[in-house]
């Protein structure tokens, strides 16, 4: 009987994963994978942060902008990874996580929007990315719903959607198949330490978790976790989004593929639901929705496809992404021995979640971390090379 | 025992109210307090309907429109009873109906709108109503948080509102401590008849109800209530309102009166909600809330009060009004003896209530109808004398 409180679970553990959204999922899966011993802590349910609100976009063509080239290589990466990803998901579980490849298209509203939109397409183009102009007319063609406002548009062939709630159950399901104990309602309030490494947590229940390391994937949160020293904390803050889900007669009758425009993303679903995406607003931890979120969301929408002024609003709801100073995620060592972060993925959980998965099973494993995560590497914050 | 089923309490009642909106709790209430054995059967909850997503709004001043003259003096007589009727239902129950006597401001957003809204104040003038035309920079004076697309307006300030949910709490506590016998979950399905007059009803779980009256209060359903013979059924189509319910940090935050525009109305609550309606849409029984209808109301509260933007969308609901081919409501004899109508009130349910509930009594007493309800008169749709 340990000194401190209970222990846990007779084998130690190699790794305890904090948080079941799908960062923390997909990781835990893919180090059980690999033969380590694996527990992940949800203090809520699967997927009851970000990943429950998502949109579920895997469009890196469509967030090329200027500076973040390190970054669009990582999105490129873990979005050729995903087909494979979700088979492989869908082989072993049997659970389908709504993978749609049906391309986007972003479209310009105005003539400004146009000429914005075309610099960032001659961006696309000396990045070689798989993209291509459409005068308005021709984007009516491809996507007959769309508005008389549509000036211009950047069809993006490869990208892709997919639903995050069914991710989230597939992931958790694959966990479970590779051994992976996946415990709700279990909420850390204490670190445990072995000397100066961190040596595990302690939850609310009075359970105590060791492991050799602990993975940090408490998206939104993962800035202001009370049971990690302040120094230890990695910069993230929440950032707030409002989505919106509407639900036509049947698939496909608003859209045939994935409408961006710059201030809404509208995916839609097979089975006929449209998700119209997302504010970006910075109000710490609330997630109210609001009248003015709402509305921003259905104007653009409604500009953008006219048609979605039919079908019904079925939910509104908001989320907090995990965003970092520069927009990019950290998967790496944290401030602490036995610390790693998993997190800090800001709009682009999902489509990073299979690179990243990756990543933190080799730092587990202590292989080298994929040279298209170095833009994550948490030292970049701290001056300490990792 | 009675041949065709059991009989149900031991009293013959005098009354059969089918409905517990506020037509039907109000009119049960005030046949109760004329000594009247009286029955309410609601299949469902008592304000289950329109009742339930109503605004609350009092406001026969801005209800003025050409060649509806005679259903104006019933507003404005059923407008008169307002205060009293609130006061005398909170002194017997001790539940406040949320009544605000902070007037209304009528306001139009462009010119196109002003120069349509200064022909009814006209009219309004000519009816002898109580009105004040004000310009735009008045307006804001009144009311600061209205936009600069205001033009100008009417401010009516006796007009009113309440909360339409806590008065059917109310009614229903009057009812109870009259004597009326409240039945939730009972459903009508079929009309008992003495020769060919109508004797009560039979309700789903086998019990007849028989009274020497039944009083067809079932709101937007009236028109196809099924145990009624088809020609028996009033002219009652659903109207389609969807509505919205914001919230605020605090009353009054965003609007010290009701604010009305030619698409929206905005009704402050005592608690800080304010409720934004309604659309009117020919759905049939469609009860969705839709993008469009959400966006419309969005959009038009946004234009009059920008500061609705920050505030909670709590709540987006869809009711049916009861309406009528010329939009007036059904008080009187229905066409087989023994049916009484107190429907179709369409927009007006909650204004017209305390003078409905009169009209109910009064015809169940053998008493004259009030003067001010015979535009309700329902012989107009038969052509039979009532």
């Amino acid at each position: 009987m340990p000194r401190n409180g209970r222990s846990n679970g007779s084998e130690a553990l190699d790794a305890i994963v904090v948080g079941a959204g799908v960062i923390g999922l997909a990781s835990a899966w893919r180090a059980a994978q690999r033969g380590l011993r694996v527990r992940v802590l949800e203090r809520d349910e699967p997927g009851a942060g970000a990943s429950g609100v998502a949109a579920g976009m895997l469009a890196p063509v469509g967030e090329a902008t200027w500076g973040e080239d390190l970054l669009l290589q990582a999105a490129l990466s873990s979005h050729r990874a995903w087909p494979s990803f979700a088979a492989e998901l869908r082989d072993l579980t049997g659970e389908d996580s709504g993978l749609i490849q049906g391309g986007a298209l972003h479209v310009a509203l105005d003539a400004d929007e146009a000429a914005e939109l075309r610099r960032r397409y001659d961006l696309m183009i000396s990045l070689s990315l798989e993209a291509e102009w459409l005068r308005g007319r021709e984007c009516r063609e491809l996507e007959g719903g769309l508005g008389p406002a549509v000036f211009g548009g950047v069809h993006a062939p490869h990208e892709a959607g997919l639903d995050p709630s069914a991710l989230v159950r597939a992931l958790r399901a694959a966990c479970e198949l590779a051994g992976v104990d996946v415990r709700c309602g279990a909420r850390p309030c204490e670190a445990l330490w072995d000397g100066d490494a961190l040596s595990g947590v302690r939850t609310e229940d009075g359970d105590e978790h060791r492991a050799a390391r602990t993975v940090l994937a408490a998206g939104a949160w993962s800035g202001s976790v009370g049971w990690l020293p302040e120094p230890a904390r990695p910069p993230v803050r929440p950032v707030k989004g409002q989505i919106l889900t509407l639900r036509g007669p049947r698939s496909g009758s608003v859209a045939g593929r994935i409408v961006v425009t710059e201030r809404v993303y509208l995916v839609p679903r097979a089975d006929g639901r449209l998700i119209a995406g997302a504010t970006v607003e910075e109000m710490g931890f609330d997630t109210r929705v609001t009248a003015g979120g709402v509305h921003e969301l259905l104007r653009e929408a409604y500009r953008a496809l006219p048609d979605i002024a039919e079908l019904e609003l079925e939910r509104a709801v908001a989320g907090l992404r995990p965003g970092t100073p520069d927009n990019a995620p950290l998967v790496g060592p944290g401030n602490v021995e036995g610390l790693l972060l998993a997190t800090g993925h800001f709009r682009n959980g999902v489509l990073l979640a299979p690179l990243t998965a990756d990543g933190v099973a080799a730092l587990l494993c202590e292989d080298a971390l994929p040279a298209s995560l170095a833009v994550a590497d948490p030292s970049r914050f701290t001056g300490v090379a990792s």
